[in-house]
Order: structure tokens, then sequence, then C-alpha cells
């Protein structure tokens, strides 16, 4: 970590709305954050014009070169052969050390393999997984993994439940709870796998861990972190997403369906609405982190705007900030 | 089928708010299905009393003695050692025919050996699976395995879409689209045992097959039965619970801090607000079938009122009318 200031390298050229929203989006982050540094890596004349455009220069903020695009439909392992390409840049200039942390909108797999084949993992974590936190009950519940590895053994979900208990610890949360992801509450619920995983959290985190917990405490349960394999917290993730969505829809139609009392009542609650837009709007946590990662790298969502890379850019400084890599060594290094 | 009526056997000592919310529930739906007749199966004597309590009496209701009750938390697989409980005794009634169909609130392992075990499997089906319908943009979809199998192999999967796609029939859609539930929506997505479950769905299917569907299309995708694991499909089905339970606070909270506003237009909308609730309600639905068993076995949710136990009910009838069994033993039986 540089002590002058949190240097930051953003992907330019990852995310449907790129590269406009990312320079806005680093824009944001420099007028908020004054010990902040950002390393734009993209096409430099074209960065360059998208600069001069707005108007904005900053000591603080470098350009860095890539000539090439890893788009968002590029099959993952793809990126190792795309040494130009922006999000394989920014990745090497966490490996050199010349920043701090890195951010990309991009393609996850492609950030994926960014953090784990060209950052490098950290020493004793066989398996990296991508950690999001969600607005919840509790203010917030770390899912993870959300998709980095779609079948793990017992000791990755383990090594995942240590990962989440230190980012969530970093993110605010001081004692964190940490849940293992069944179909029931009870211990000897769910497939060997999971039992046998059970076992090696509890011995792994002690009182830490709170056991078995079902899909509905991610939102609604007495827990912090909740730990399962990228394909079942991929598809709790979307899943409550989709409901969110519906749920918004069914409750327009309602106060539609209610007349000129409905058109009234909605007006009076505009403003309660559009706060609880804002409680489940995912831009508000950024991104997600790519744990396990020997770098902190944070990807943001693929449709962020300039708020959610801004918010992206928080995120990632905190991790800087946190010591969040230093935490994981120390952990898993001590084993 | 009895051409006199449909005769369902009713598990009176199943579900937490057992045997009251039963009984209520059954006298709600004779009153509402003239062709209807109820056996139900428990305790005589306090069935009875319970009966002249309500003075309620009718030739279309009877009682099946069932000495012995089989506990929400009882190991499902006890319960065929109790063959004197309400449970098995439901199950036996429909394996020797003297009733067309059966529902029970209890224990959902406990119900599913009742229909595996005890009324026994359709020929050509391997696994059993929990059907479950669930409001979404589609009106509902059936989204299935919700726990029955954990672990399954890609045959199973394609026996479930086969199955989802019938019972999406009887419940009222003409030609219902079928999704594989995945991490994305290519066909080279997911793990080794999902792509092969792709291409035996897909040869199953034709184009009733829409492909991959993700955690979000549950409720806000074109489609109208999700097929997985029972372990994913738990998740799944409780993620959305836990969402709109959320949701729900949130929004009570944000309605709240909107002072004096926020109250007048809670009390216009309070309409449209029990509106919402009601199309989110899963007792609406009444029941999970467990599909792939030689007759129709109803699942109430656990904590059913007499409203849901009669929707159960209903739902049940439905099964029978549409003669779910009989298609699927002649779409299994001619492979």
């Amino acid at each position: 970590m540089n002590m002058s200031g949190i240097k930051i390298a953003l992907d330019v050229y990852g995310g449907d709305l790129a590269p406009d929203v990312n320079i806005d989006g680093a824009i944001l982050a420099l007028k908020g954050l004054k010990d902040l540094e950002i390393t734009l890596v993209g096409k430099k004349d074209e960065i360059n014009r998208l600069l001069e455009k707005r108007g904005f220069a900053s000591e603080r903020l470098s350009i860095y070169d890539a000539p090439d695009v890893f788009g968002m439909a590029e099959k993952p392992s793809q990126l190792l052969r795309k040494r130009n390409s922006s999000l394989f840049k920014t990745a090497e200039l966490v490996k050199k050390n010349e920043v701090d942390a890195m951010v990309s909108a991009g393609n996850t797999g492609g950030v994926l393999v960014a953090g784990l084949f060209v950052v490098g993992r950290i020493k004793g974590i066989e398996r990296g997984a991508i950690a999001v936190p969600i607005s919840s009950k509790r203010g917030f519940t770390v899912l993870l993994d959300c998709g980095a590895n779609l079948e793990v053994r017992p000791g990755h979900l383990r090594d995942f439940a240590k990962m989440g208990f230190e980012y969530a610890r970093i993110l605010g949360k001081e004692s964190p709870l940490v849940g293992l992801l069944n179909v029931g509450e009870e211990e000897e619920k769910g497939t060997e796998l999971v039992k046998e995983a059970f076992g090696m959290i509890k011995e792994a985190l002690g009182e830490t861990f709170v056991g078995n917990v079902e899909g509905r405490d991610i939102l609604y349960g007495n827990v912090d972190v909740v730990v399962t394999d990228g394909f079942k917290g991929n598809v709790a993730m979307k899943t409550i997403e989709g409901t969110a969505k519906f749920i918004g829809d069914l409750l327009k139609m309602h106060i539609k369906q209610a007349g000129i009392l409905g058109l009234l009542g909605g007006l009076l609650l505009k403003g309660a609405f559009n706060n609880l837009k804002k409680s489940l709007d995912p831009r508000i946590y950024g991104g997600a982190f790519i744990l396990g990662v020997k770098g902190v790298v944070v990807k943001a969502h693929g449709n962020s705007d300039a708020l959610a890379i801004s918010n992206a850019i928080k995120v990632a400084c905190n991790g800087v900030k946190g010591r969040l890599v230093e935490k994981l060594e120390a952990r898993f290094g001590s084993e």
C-alpha cells in the first residue's frame, strides 16, 4: 500500500456503458476522495479526448495505455491471450504493485481470470470467490461464492467462510455471523459435501458460525455472511433481483388499479417509494470483491453507471485501507 | 377416479396448526365444491368432537381412524414404521384406491416418503419431485424440484422437465415453456451435469424448451416451468420468500419515515397493499405436488391455515380432474 494515497487502476473499457461511465465515475470518485489517485487504463488517445471534452484535469489522474478491449461476451480463458486489453493491463498494474487495487465493470469471468491468474492467488487459498454484499434486514449480508466456482469441495466452503468473515469485518461488521446455505437448519440436513463443510467451518470459525441457514435467511435471517458454492450463490443472487423487480411491478399495478385514490396515495408516498428503491439498489455497494486474490480486485456490475463506478472505487479503497489482502494472508498463512 | 365425485383423504394431524385448521379447511372445501367427498384421517373420537363443536355434519364427510401422529420434526424414513400415523394411513387410502388424492400439511420429508414409498412411483420415473407453483410475471411459474432430491443425474432433470410441463398444463397453461436453471443463458454455461441435462431436455421437449434460464427468470422471465435439483430449487424458493418479507418490511419502514403524509398515503393505498400481499401469498396455490407418484399427493405448507388447506384440497381436485397421473403414466410409459 502506497502511503502517499490510495492508487486505483480502473479498466476504462470494461462494462456495458464503457468508456464514458467509467471516466465519469473516476471523476466523481476523485472529487469525493482527496487521498485517491486513479490510473485510467485503456485507449490513451480516446481517453484524453474524453477527459478534454469534460474539461477535467487532475494531477491525481493518469492514463495507462492499453489498445485492446476484452469484450463482454468473450470466453474468460481468452483473457490470458489478450495481453494488450485494458482488463489484462489493469490487473498487471496490481500484480506489479504499481497500484493498490483495481476496478472493472467488464466480463465477470474475465475479471475473475484477471484476479486469479494475472494478479494471482493468496498462498493457502485454493479457490477465489466472488463475494457480493446484498441489502438485507441486517443492513447488508455478504453472499459468497456468487459464481466463481460452480462446483466445490468442503474445504473450499470453509475457506469461503473464513474469507467472507474478514470481508464483512472490513465492510463494517464488528463480529460477523457466518452461515452455511442449506435446505434446513438442522445439522444433519443437506448433501454429504455440505455436512462435511459444516464440520470444517465449525472448527475454523467457532462461535462465529451460526450453522446452517436457508434461502430466506440471506435477506431475512440473523446472519451476516452466507457461504455456498458459486452455482447456488449465483442462483440466489439473481433470484433476489428477479423477486424485487416482480414485486416492484406488482406494486405499481395494484396502485394503478386503485384508481384516483391510488394515484393520490402514490404521489404522497413517492418519497417513500424512492427510498425503498434506493435501499434495494445494488449500486450502493458498488461491486463485488474477488476474494482470495493477492490484491484488491473489485468487479462492478456490468451495467454500472457513473455513480456505481464511483462507489466501486470507494469499495476498493476500503479494501485497501482495511488491509483485506494482508488480513487474509495472515489468516491463511498461519495455518 | 371415482365417477360419483372426487374423494380426497386429508391428513388431519399434519401441519403446525393441526388438527383444527385441517378440519376447518375441509369444511370450507366441502362448502365450495359440491362434487367433493373428504375422508378425515386421524384420531376418530377427537375428530368427532371437533366436528360436533363446529356443528358441522355432511354425508360427504367421513372419518378414517388413525391413532398415531407423525411429528413435524421426525425423520422422514421413520414414517414407514409408523403405520398407524394419520399420514401413513392417508397415503394407504390412495394406494388402495379408496380415495382419488391426498392432502397433508405435515412433515415435508414424511409426505415425500408417503408418496414415493406408500403410494409408489409411476413406472419409468426414477425420482419424484416437489413441484411448487409460485406467483410470477407469467401469473405463476412452476419450480421443481423444491427439495425431494438434493443431488440428481441429468436424466432426472429431464424427467422433472417432462413432469413439470404436464403439471403446468393441468394448472392452466396451454403450452408451457420450460427452462433449465443455470448461471447464464448461453448453452455452454454450467456444470457438466447441467450441460448434459440441457441436451436431454431439448431432445425430450423440443421447442417447448427455452434453454437455460437464470435465477431472475423464476419470477421475471418468459418461462412457465423452471427445472433444477432439489437443493437449488429449495434455496430459490426460500430466497423468494425472504426477499418478499424483507421488501415488505422496508416498504413499511419507509412509509413510517415519511411522517404524516406517509400515513395518509398508506391509508389511501391500503387496498393496493393488501392486493399486493394477496398476489404474493403462497396460500393461493394451496400446495405443492409430489410429482412422479402413482396418485395425486399434495403437500400443503406446514403453517397452512384453513383457507390454505381448502385451496390445497382444490389443487388436489384439479390434479384428479386433469388426470395428472394418467397423463404422466402415458408420457413415461410410452418411451
